[in-house]
């Protein structure tokens, strides 16, 4: 039985999907190493490096599905090797023909080359996901564009805000990453295929167009030089991971911290025997929301451990290899998870208005200190306004006053403001700002950013 | 099919053991799950918390391998949670005794104990193979007490050592690594069975007696006071495996280094079919070299995660939780890899002995330079000598003379030292300092540790 | 003017105390290099290695304060070396006798031994400072023993506890930090002056002993063998202000989400004159504990960084040694903040008991349906219980009704329990559990420790 | 005295250059801050929202160079506030016009618009390096397009390439990394003035106009919406400093093994007057080199650091600011002593061609043994030639025989191949591949991109 959490039965999908486990899975691995080798192989017979027949054979008889994997694990054992079992066994299914198979190239270049295409099958989802949180957040924020509810900044209550304004700035955030996941496309989207060290030495000149046929059909891009050497692009990749993932994870604490008992502004779906504790009946927890926060952590040390992955020796060693081998898929399959997650929490989520609306209350009018100190600033200056204001809010808070009966019986203001007055500059729906604008703002320019829109892919 | 390349079949083992990963598997940390529950359930009944009979029942008939791990994990995910499914099985099996499984603990509390307890299983695994390595070395260090070789600052030779020198060091670190796994283990092996927020309130004042039994039956010790919260135990044992996976990254990059074609120093063991390039022929490459080096980087990424997830908020969270569940396993995983990594390189390593004089001579004598610095200074006083030596030292290096020619033509030496002398002072063998005597020395040292003799332990 | 905010006038008391930026100050490691080179000089006058009177003239007249730091940094930069340029003030400082100044030791001799020697007054500090945490926890927890509140898990109430019980938590975690200081001190005060590759060959026999006399003028043990290229101490220490810290900032982290508006139980000292923002006069901020808490992340990232520097090449090499210079102080200094602030909060907190009460209200009852449960399932079984009291909480949470009130409504239940018993069962200061003995417990203990009074150092 | 060693005046220059330190100084910081609240004043008179007259006196007489640090430190020490005391001396240098100073915006506008002011410096000296770093390569890669040399794989030679081959790869990086930093140019230099918790409510509906004038007075773009809470921008510059930092410390690392002293291929910059070590007056080490390899480590953590500092609760908190305060100078700071590093290295590099092609020659032919291997196949097929080259190579390498004589001796080649031929294969120079063709292509390329030239940026 698997070891890893992420290959668990009864936990695996707290930490990934099904279907980001079967792009990284062993399998597909096989199965994109082997599409690389056909591609070549197909690239060869047309240029005439290797017999078209063989060629042809190849791309015929060449069958993931039909490999014995535990045979071909055994012999790997034997040789301490990862492909050269691969390739015997594919040879053998190739007849006479898999005598060309992996002609002119190195293990690296199909193992790199076999990445790049799952990671374009990553990509994909990705995106498509992001898509989805980002019209989650879109709806969510033009439904609640104006739900009133507490500001809050070190943990405190600041200044009223609306919930819609909190989302746009989440909805914001994502149509950056989404400029970006289109910005890295093209440059990760590339493979590999220059033999021993990079030089095409073993199929001389022609290797370039080699290798440029077989990418094509592939897909992918060729490269201006080898990269077996030079791994940038899967830095980049995980860079941009971190951010999508910085920003779930973000998400998923807000969501944590307004669910709290004390707070209560938010629920998480809650479906029927859902079961929050095995000895507490009552507890309702935020089970989803801590799975969407609890992710961020694991993947950004997955991403750290890439970056330092672009240390490699001369012109390729395994070393800094085996790190990129564990923290792709694992970044891919946390940040899988966390997109699902969002969606569903975003998709779902209860507001609960009347709590928020209640909670702007609990500093009996403290909040809106600011909005007193501007309007009395008008009157009597700025700074004096500020000495004056602070030493109200200093004796409501210290005397448990309300801030209204602080302020009116402050001999300064009584001759220059009136009750009525004070009333309306403590409504916090009269000190939102540009909250509701900004909302339509961001809606607007993600929707002209032209990324709302699902792109046409076909993943796996 | 698996999609962590630990569980991967033709490369997990690059990762780990069998041994270790069958310690982390999802069927080992049920059975663990369900040893608590027994005990558990044994010492309530002893104390009269439930009926004798019921805790017997418990014991005879909560049996992890009859259990449906499909039908749990369905299960699981409709409750949205990992312990209950398991309990209702268990609940199943043991009919109307049923009833009082899991009585008065909550789920962190199982989950939690069993991980301890995989832990003793790990600890017992990782000092088997520390000793195991520190006896490679102990034997590597004696064997080559004398065997010249050059001392390398900088990646640049410096003066002459014997490769037992080198070893010893290691040896030496090794020593303090035993010390340190035997200081952790009475507090890392402690569970905790003290429920919903570790106060024990639904069993009372028995409540620790309940946990100091059904913890003694499991052969842990108990906490002073719930762990829950307080999680720096996991993060000490994964300090320690950083502190030795330190040293073994560091043996395996040594390995590495004095493999290179042109030092050539050392060899990693061969066996016949063991294929080194695809595409070369003749590669022999340093790949269980490499392997051992590659795991450093991973595990300590791991490390670091686990040490953040001591951040728990209030009584228990579940987003630093699951930091733990994923970083336990990596490091534990990736430890065991690399110690018998180790152990079999150390045990089979090829010494070259007549490369490692050879290299001794590559800067015709400038190897020696501080031992004439040295001497000469006791003719003419070591500031002047340093001027001097350095000014021959560079003549020699920029015009690719031999230092000795350039010694003896220099005419302040000329009259002061004789070619005889000078002779001598280049020769590394009369340079080796201490470096013999301290092989001894640690040797001695380790013997006397009482380390290097294994425990007696049943391990799985 | 200086770049690091550590250095910062305004803002370098948030991530440091002066007494600890004095300790890795410039100027003190220079301070401790000379002390190193004179306590050699005189070790080696003593056996005769150089002339006694040149050994006491180093030890009068070597002198760090007379020393021109502008001069040596020039120097440096033309020798590019970072020591060179200081022997040579030195030896100019002392006449002939400088001619014997660093005789047959290497750079980094030097530098690491003058780095233990600023670990040592570092250690003196952070136990000193740690004891002080210890102590406050131990009176924090005496006296809110029995102070009710809620205990929370995934940021929810879950059950009763006390503020005395939480804080004995850390007291807990504390008395194993002082236990790990206290066994790491022999090990980490270790110095190490063994010559260019550590085979003390230009010192030949006499070297070792050399090595023991000098460095017990130093109070520091000598080692078994060269540590120039086994790092593991500094790791270990860095390690063990991992744990510490992450506790700081566990609590750090815990007080912050305490003091939030809607929770209120907890406020940091505040002082007159206190700003808590620079527009809105009421905010009183978590400043001091945002401090506490935010320095853990800076610092868990310097220790991996010290982590990842055990990777020595061969003998020595320079660049794993400058992560060190950076880690070092930087972890240090880091901690230093963490626990001068900690002790400052602690010993100043307020803790809102009215509110900490209120709270444990504002679910009307539902926090005591774990003791509701078990009181129920001794009457019905706890299987049937469980069914029934998560039906009646999930029907109180959805209608916002009082538990209380649903329960007694309930048929199967109104027949078995008086109003009586179960407003009985719903007082929270009925369902403790064990909270204030293991209080009393844990100080128990952590007075048996014989940690918690003050070790009699002199610190700088 | 400084604590860190990015301020030290012996080893300062190690860690970052003094116009870096200048950039992200103290002084800066607050000259940054002060250009923020000035821009602010001029926008809001303008637009009316102060007087006029205040706007324009607050543009001239507000003063960084006439503020007294030390008093505001000292008051910084009693508001326990950052900015406070800054913008009391402000007030009081711009007398009645002091009033309007920080209209309707909280610190963190300032303090965060001035830190993109201080990354906008940053980014034009990352740039003009960057940008001269890859001129450096282009022209070692045209000068050593066809300069022979073994290229490596897992530490051993593998086939024969050029250096110039192996300097356009990193070429081929740096045109990469010159495009990222083009692409995040506009995206990260936004600022943000939109008030407490970003809603522009102290300014209400001409807020965001504020903003505008104000920050395009700054040269800086506007946020679609407030970014306080919403990190990522930050992050991405870090990633993009991995990026480049990854590739600067592979380099060093490459030059470091190439200058060892058994390979010798390549020599750093070396001045008269350089000390290689205090004891061994032959050492020439690689300082620069080490120097240059070694701030990579540090830097990665550094933006791990920053990755983690997304994580924002609420509207803001301090906490994952403070992380932001650290990071950011750090990684700007290191990455600017590897990029004037890398130049000086590379500009002055020392190719020891000799040695190179000595090198080629150390494997007596095996080198070639795929070049044989591809031309054998060709008569034998290519798997029989597999299975006869590597017999023969082991053979070669085992009893340390020439590869040719190995070859000529085994029966089923004798007949095939002529000792002509074969020596015509084992020729290094016939075997580069597209080596010397892929150097033009990517000189070709980088030349397009126009990247190659400075952009006319005025740095300070």
């Amino acid at each position: 039985m698997p070891a890893h959490p992420i290959d668990f039965l009864l936990l695996g999908n707290n930490f990934g999907t099904a279907e980001m486990r079967e792009i990284w899975s062993e399998k597909n691995r096989l199965i994109q190493q082997i599409h690389v080798e056909v591609a070549l192989a197909l690239a060869e017979g047309e240029l005439g490096v290797i017999p078209q027949q063989a060629a042809l054979a190849i791309g015929e008889l060449a069958d993931a599905d039909k490999l014995n994997m535990e045979e071909i694990a055994a012999a790997g054992a034997q040789m301490k090797h990862s492909l050269m079992p691969v390739l015997t066994a594919l040879q053998q299914q190739c007849g006479t023909a898999g005598e060309y198979i992996h002609y002119g190239v190195t293990t690296q270049d199909i193992v790199d080359t076999a990445t790049v295409l799952q990671l374009k099958q990553t990509l994909d989802v990705v995106a498509r996901d992001s898509i989805a949180v980002a019209n989650a957040l879109k709806k969510l924020a033009r439904d609640h564009q104006y739900t009133l509810m507490a500001g809050r900044t070190h943990g405190m209550q600041a200044l009223p805000t609306t919930f819609g304004f909190k989302v746009a700035v989440w909805l914001d955030e994502f149509i950056r990453h989404l400029d970006r996941l289109a910005a890295i496309r093209p440059r990760l989207l590339t493979g590999n295929l220059s033999g021993a060290i990079g030089t095409y030495a073993a199929l001389g000149e022609i290797g370039p167009e080699v290798e440029r046929r077989a990418l094509a059909r592939l897909d992918l891009n060729s490269p201006t030089i080898s990269w077996q050497s030079a791994r940038d692009r899967f830095s980049e990749y995980a860079s941009l991971a971190a951010l999508i993932s910085g920003s779930l994870g973000k998400i998923g604490n807000e969501l944590y911290n307004l669910m709290r008992t004390e707070i209560n502004e938010i629920e998480e779906p809650f479906s029927a025997g859902k079961i929050g504790s095995t000895t507490m009946p009552h507890k309702r927890n935020p089970a989803a929301i801590e799975g969407l926060a609890s992710l961020t952590a694991p993947l950004l040390h997955s991403v750290a451990l890439i970056q330092q992955s672009m240390h490699v020796e001369h012109e390729r060693d395994a070393m800094s290899w085996r790190s990129e081998w564990i923290a792709l898929p694992e970044i891919s399959i946390y940040l899988s998870a966390q997109l699902q997650n969002a969606l569903a929490i975003l998709s779902g989520l209860t507001v609960n208005k009347v709590r928020m609306a209640a909670n702007l209350q609990i500093q009996d009018g403290l909040l809106l200190s600011e909005k007193v100190l501007f309007e009395v600033g008008k009157k009597l200056g700025k700074q004096s306004a500020h000495r004056l204001i602070y030493d109200c809010a200093m004796q409501a808070f210290e005397q448990q006053l309300s801030f209204q009966t602080v302020l009116l019986a402050h001999p300064a203001l009584a001759t220059s403001i009136s009750a009525e007055e004070l009333c309306s500059w403590l409504d916090p729906a009269n000190y939102l700002g540009c909250a509701p604008q900004k909302v339509d703002e961001v809606i607007r320019l993600a929707e002209q950013s032209g990324h709302l829109s699902p792109p046409e892919t076909h993943v796996l």
